[in-house]
């Protein structure tokens, strides 16, 4: 089945322990978009400028990426500018320059309403919830956010969650978004806020999901699940790692066309290959040259050595 | 098999954001040996002063413990003080009364010296090389160090790590010990400083196990193995975790007689349990009250929350 995203499409100035690179196609959608194009047919929502090249677009298209809802309009795209030289786990933001993403009104193009899953990547939460409403025959809808919106537009980002069956999130976005350190109960003070589902990425440490008795259809509550991240000798660029794993995670459950437990869980192993795969080259690099080949390799690899 | 396990008998007066307790029984010894003592025989070999009276012996004696290797000597026992009040994962030392720890010189009785699995806690590494050629008879040896015998005593601890079966340290000595940052390249060099296997404890979030070819008797490398920790939404005291992991992990290796790849993995999520119970209470008290059936059913809910 296919996924409709909707979020940023955008050029990144970085520099890490391993170089610099300037103006790297980046932004949310284009990592999420690339990483689900290995399981299922992805539909892109954003806004670029004019800098926004064809050979942009064909690291998209020829992924089998569908572009009709990326808007074209006068002027620069989204250009973040960061470094992670103190430390890889934290990226420094050194620039923002929003561009024509600061105006960006989603449009969804017909061809996309019959779309049956949404991922609402880190935007204003007023248009996540715009775009929701626009998309009525969404039958799962996932979405980000990151701590300015929790911080500074908390109203608007609530009344998000009670709207998402899953919520992916950071750790320290989990502790913020609900005021508790300790992680387990950060992952239920999130859960009352109404997502069905809530997904923590811990970075090198893998990543937890939490569920309610609203995850599945079967009415149990099950618990919770831990994957462990691919431990990785050499992280080239995080940027993008998050939104890579929402990608194989979202695009995965889109293949299998029903939320299962089982299936779940699988999604948890397969967001942490395909984000551990982003990060062993700057940008969108590394995904550009992957494989489904590589990506089962690696999520068996990652069975291996974590069960018993 | 019986485990032989040397280290620290002591008090710690404590004080987390659960309250304050004084002078309660700790050290690393003890923690390790009631964690192990749930899987095998176990062995202390310590020392003692005047305050450590016989309630305290009893704690580990009706758990089966053998106490013969406890030196009973004028003075009084080590104690240490600490407080977790600003950093429930950082323990802030408030004081370090060595007292008749000063001057241990472990004493091997003759009735131990059959041991086939021995266990080096935290201790002067001069003691623990002593300690090892005291016991020829040991197959498996396991140990553990701390930050200070890292920085001080470096030449000293290397001829132990030569020696040792499985090192069983925290991330940031792992860290500290190879001058690597990232975990998968410090762990590599920890290897490469002897260690046929090595634990590296992640708190919160787990732990993980990094094997060379020597690991095993089947001499293949069997790469590594990474085991969740059971998430907690209570942390009463986080005094004798470590110690607590390590001997629920080398109890039930030894338990078992033979060490292959199987009971490694499976040994790490018995060391996650008793880790994950001994910081529900403060010192011993959560770990004197458990059982062998509780352990277990938390051993299958670790892998319930963590297999595909």
């Amino acid at each position: 089945m296919a996924i409709l995203v909707v979020g940023s499409v955008a050029f990144d100035t970085l520099e890490t322990p391993s170089g610099k690179r300037e103006r790297v196609l980046g932004g949310a959608a284009t990592h999420f978009a690339l990483a689900a194009s290995f399981f299922t047919k992805v539909r892109v929502v954003g806004v670029v400028g004019d800098d926004f090249l064809l050979e942009h677009e064909a690291v998209l298209t020829s992924r089998g990426i569908d572009t009709t809802g990326i808007e074209h309009v006068p002027g620069k795209s989204f250009h973040w500018t960061g470094s992670y030289v103190k430390d890889l786990n934290a990226a420094e933001t050194l620039a923002t320059d929003l561009n024509v993403f600061a105006a960006f009104e989603p449009k969804i193009p017909e061809s996309y309403l019959d779309t049956e899953y949404l991922f609402l990547a880190n935007i204003d939460p007023v248009l996540q919830s715009r775009v929701r409403e626009h998309m009525p025959n969404a039958k799962l809808v996932a979405g980000d956010t990151m701590n300015y919106w929790i911080s500074a537009h908390r109203d608007n980002l609530l009344k998000v969650l009670r709207e998402l069956d899953i919520l992916v999130i950071n750790d320290n976005e989990a502790r913020m978004l609900s005021g508790e350190t300790n992680s387990l109960r950060a992952a239920k003070g999130v859960l009352a806020l109404g997502p069905k589902s809530l997904v923590v990425k811990y970075a090198e440490h893998g990543s937890a999901a939490y569920f309610s008795p609203h995850s599945f259809s079967d009415g149990f509550d099950h618990n919770q699940f831990r994957a462990p991240a691919t431990p990785q000798e050499e992280v080239v660029d995080p940027t993008g790692a998050g939104d890579s794993f929402a990608g194989g995670f979202y695009g995965y459950i889109a293949s299998q066309g029903k939320l299962t437990p089982e299936v779940f869980r699988k999604a948890m192993f397969y967001g942490c290959v395909l984000g551990s795969l982003s990060v062993e080259a700057f940008g969108t690099d590394r995904l550009q040259r992957t494989t489904r080949a590589e990506i089962d390799q690696r999520f068996e690899h990652l069975k291996e050595i974590s069960h018993l």
